[in-house]
């Protein structure tokens, strides 16, 4: 038995060996295209598969239907590849083969930014050679620049990678070429006629349990396309402490784990590049956010000393890379910048959050939220900011939960039970039959049992006589949604067990905003501003997160959700360099608060396990 | 059948399927050790192959006597492994299998020079974690630079493949590092302790026969240590033309010559560290010259239009590359600056010789020859410079000469002859029995010849009666040497076809200087100095030089034989950024004569089809 994840929507499942990945697909209800009914004469049940060793070769009948450079991308049928069972298998249903679309909860607020990209295009001349006196072509491309722009002949850089197309480029095109240049001096590509249009860049956000990515144009600063995918790391632990021992574990480990993001990376790359049909050749630069794990994963960094106290970033970060040092699937002097961490696991996409939410430009203090695997609270206002990382785990994402699921169709995201019925009412992602919950429902739920007096503040369930709390060999459980439909049944429970990973999780969020307010000597009262952040927040009931003591009492309408905040920064930083620098001044700047060596942290958190009471805070 | 090249001597033999290497060496007279006369027990007959494949896969026995590390390198025993029959192979003969040694004829003139290195190395303190407020390693380690050398914070630039070994280092080194330094603000390594005089240097001039290498200490200056190689891609072309050709006819061919040579520098940089007993690691930059053809071709440059008029150079040169770009078997940032090229085919060879020549210095007017396959010259003062290229052929290396070798032992390189008894004396390399004829040795034959009246100015034998003239089915042939040693007979001739040869080889450079001197309205009367530069140079008999007009008539105290130049201003590069500025300047005021395009070259070259007349010029 293997797992196989389905992407976008997330769905794991127990795979057996020998099976079909049409199959598998459909005993967990994923709706795969397919004419034909699994005959292989139709071809449109079109996968991309990773890696492609955990499935069996390609049949002559796939041959039939797919070309050998969508075979080397991974596309497979899913009528004809059988899972080999000896590798977990991540599968990705392209659009083309989906029937139902999933629901977007990944872009981040968009704030307005005046256009400043680090990548620009300019139309040059090349002149002619002179037969009397022939000038080498990378010079004479220089000497276009010159003329074009101006300044002197020493002040370009042309990398070798584009100085070996320059001799082809210039003549195909009789000397009308588009220069692409980086940072004003450093030629990254050359293109024949006027190509100053195709200029595009791409806003990573390498979270622990997914990647998000948006497609931008450099020259009208629009949004194009979005992706996301589950992290493919999860498959070595869910959380980064896990991660980061595996990586210990074994000196080819750490190799593991980067190949594993980057070969993520380079099928989310290809998806942003196919949704918006532009060529992947013309994204010339990458910004990446992350915690500092997770960036410095990516980069093929050491980090072996990020593991333990006092947990010594490699790397601060504002790092240039070429992007053939990291064979993604872009131009090879296409540059990634990493925007730079903050101090301990306080990384890149903090410091993002910040920029996007402009914490770092309000008079009033605000906090700052942005939950996730590894969740981060910031607080602060213009003069002075104070940041904390908080080992949350998955649960929000629905990991560790019975019923647990992304936020896609047929996901519970809103439960309220009455309080003397004890009825439930539940509401699911596109009005779908309920098929499991999410992280916003989860929260819902758990509110709502603790407000009609099922749960104790311990979290326990009460003796309460209703129905629908059951008890079984794996202890008590309350049930959210029962259906009989024909043969099949479908019953959604939460559990003892369910309730108390919530609980976990919220504590470590809970005790990162307690002890950032100590810190200032500040109430929850005193704040003008709450930001919740996170790819679950925008769908979050902000009275049961307060309920539950996931954010502090404060009036609800000073909660402001702000969706995938971290991606939002980024995506400034890529089309600003305003931002960027703006990045660097924050992460140097921003106060970093150490939970692990706080001499409150054991106390705030033991009593940020149980549900607040309403006098609290 | 194929053929085997034998390093470093260059010996080439017909080699059939299935023949052990040591046999193959025996045949023509390469002695290898082998103590045990080829039954595998001694393991002494060493010998490194390139490409692998072009020989069986290594046996049982071959294992015992061989790490895993050689045969990585491709260390094979001689006796063991039998030549496929399917690949020209070309074996280096180290120099622990062999017996004598080859006469090295291969440094250039050594100029004293104020070292000022690109690279150097310092000292830092890093300063430890402080836990209440972790900075990240890569600052840390700018923290103690900023310390150690001044500067702002932002001055330095840390490449990837660094920044992945700081936390390590500074660890394992209790904070006391040694950090090299590229131009004063990339830190391209970083090492535990103090290992500043660990800082080693690379000069290559890539010829199109041969490449030769010189390794130095970049804190003393000094040589370390030289070798030398024949040019692996001549079996695509003796000519650049000829390669030129074979790069256009297919996409790949470009990258089978770029990967050739890449080897080679890879076997030669292994010789080099292996005979000054340093690291690899620890080179940290490497100069190359080479003609236009060869430094493009090094690079992976498009030479597509440079095989025809009006023959554009890719690039111009001064490009720094780091070593990964080009798989180089040196520290991934170890820099590679190629010098710029002055036009057409005129390179980075022949900067490099007026750098070491300092024609560019001197007040009166100066000629350079340097003799090669592609032969550069020359012509200027501090005033102005002309130069211009001429495709010689191998003809000097000894290739298209039917006894012709390379100047290694037993190779004759002086001949004289008695104008009336005809009688012949020759020396040999090492005072060895003579086994073949080096370039030096056929211009002292053919001008002795010359003047005995033996052969008329259009190279023709005359009928002169003397037994030591044979005429077989092959035309008319000279006897230059004759023994006869029990059952062993070796006979060296030099035959019509030999004396045409090496005139075709002359006139290009004869029309190369007399059309550069004819530019600027000079004689030979009028030049201060002439000097000689090339590998056979330094042991050319200058009277015999002038005779057959492969140098102008002037008084034998005006010439300077300059030995390898090229590899000689490579070397100031390598170890003085003045001389690399120095390179630029000249590159750009060079003014380039092109010969192909000049009115007067085809009446030119015609006349210098022959020998001249005493009275001529």
């Amino acid at each position: 038995m293997v797992k196989a994840i389905f992407e976008p929507d997330g769905r794991r499942v127990e795979a057996r060996a020998k099976e079909s990945l049409l199959k598998i697909a459909q005993q967990v209800g994923i709706t795969i295209r397919s004419e034909c009914g699994g005959k292989g004469t139709c071809g449109k049940c079109r996968l991309q598969v990773s890696p492609k060793q955990s499935v069996t070769p390609p049949t002559s009948v796939e041959k039939e239907h797919l070309t050998v450079k969508e075979m080397k991308m991974g596309y497979r049928l899913a009528c004809q590849a059988l899972v080999t069972g000896d590798l977990d298998v991540q599968l990705m249903v392209p659009r083309e083969s989906r029937i139902t679309k999933r629901r977007l909860q990944i872009e981040g607020i968009t704030n307005p930014v005046t256009l400043r990209p680090v990548v620009h295009a300019v139309q040059v001349s090349v002149p002619p050679v002179d037969p009397t006196h022939p000038v080498a072509d990378d010079e004479r491309l220089i000497e276009g620049l010159r003329k074009r722009i101006g300044g002197k002949r020493g002040s370009w850089v042309i990398p070798m990678w584009v100085t070996r197309r320059i001799p082809e480029i210039i003549r195909e095109s009789l000397g009308q070429v588009t220069v692409t240049l980086w940072d004003k001096r450093t030629v990254i590509d050359v293109n024949a006629g006027d190509t100053r249009e195709d200029l595009f860049g791409v806003a990573l956000d390498i979270g622990t349990s997914k990647l998000v990515a948006s497609l931008h144009s450099l020259v009208t600063g629009n949004l194009l396309a979005v992706a996301g995918l589950e992290n493919p790391q999860i498959r070595h632990g869910e959380d980064i402490m896990s991660r980061l021992s595996f990586a210990a574990k074994d000196p080819t480990n750490r190799a593991v784990l980067q190949n594993l993001i980057l070969d993520s990376i380079n099928l989310l790359l290809a998806r942003l590049a196919q949704e918006a049909t532009i060529s992947l050749d013309h994204i010339y630069e990458l910004v990446v956010v992350g915690n500092t794990v997770m960036t410095s994963l990516f980069l093929g960094l050491d980090t072996k000393y990020l593991g333990y106290g006092p947990f010594t970033a490699p790397a601060r970060g504002y790092l240039n890379v070429s992007s053939d040092i990291l064979n993604l699937s872009l131009p090879p002097q296409a540059n990634v910048h990493v925007l730079p961490c903050i101090a301990g696991y306080v990384g890149a996409d903090a410091v993002a959050d910040i920029l996007a939410t402009g914490l770092h430009r309000r008079k009033r203090m605000s906090l700052l939220i942005d939950i996730g695997t590894n969740s981060e609270v910031v607080l602060g206002n213009r003069e002075e900011l104070t940041a904390c990382s908080c080992a949350a785990g998955p649960a929000f994402e629905g990991a560790q939960i019975e019923h647990g699921m992304k936020a896609v169709s047929g996901a519970i995201e809103r439960v309220s039970i009455h309080p003397d019925s004890m009825e439930v009412e539940v509401e699911t992602v596109d009005n779908k039959p309920p098929i499991g919950i999410c992280g916003s429902g989860v929260v819902d739920a758990v509110a709502q049992l603790a407000e009609v007096g099922l749960l104790t503040p311990h979290g326990r369930f009460t003796d309460y006589p209703t129905s629908r709390l059951l008890q079984d060999e794996r202890g008590k459980r309350f049930i959210l949604f029962e259906r009989r439909d024909g043969e099949r049944e479908s019953t959604i429970t939460l559990s003892e067990h369910d309730v108390s990973q919530l609980l976990l999780a919220k504590a470590a969020i809970q005790t990162g905003y307690r002890l950032v307010l100590d810190h200032h000597h500040l109430s929850p009262a005193d704040l003008d501003r709450v930001f919740i952040a996170g790819a679950f927040g925008n769908y979050l009931n902000p009275a049961s997160a307060r309920v539950i003591g996931l954010i502090p009492r404060v009036p609800s309408n000073r909660v402001t959700f702000v969706g995938n905040a971290a991606l939002a920064g980024a995506r400034l930083a890529l089309l600003s360099r305003t931002h960027r620098s703006q990045a660097i001044r924050l992460a140097k700047t921003t106060h970093f608060l150490d939970l692990a060596r706080h001499p409150d942290f054991n106390q705030t958190y033991t009593s940020s396990l149980f549900l607040p009471k309403e006098t609290e805070e």
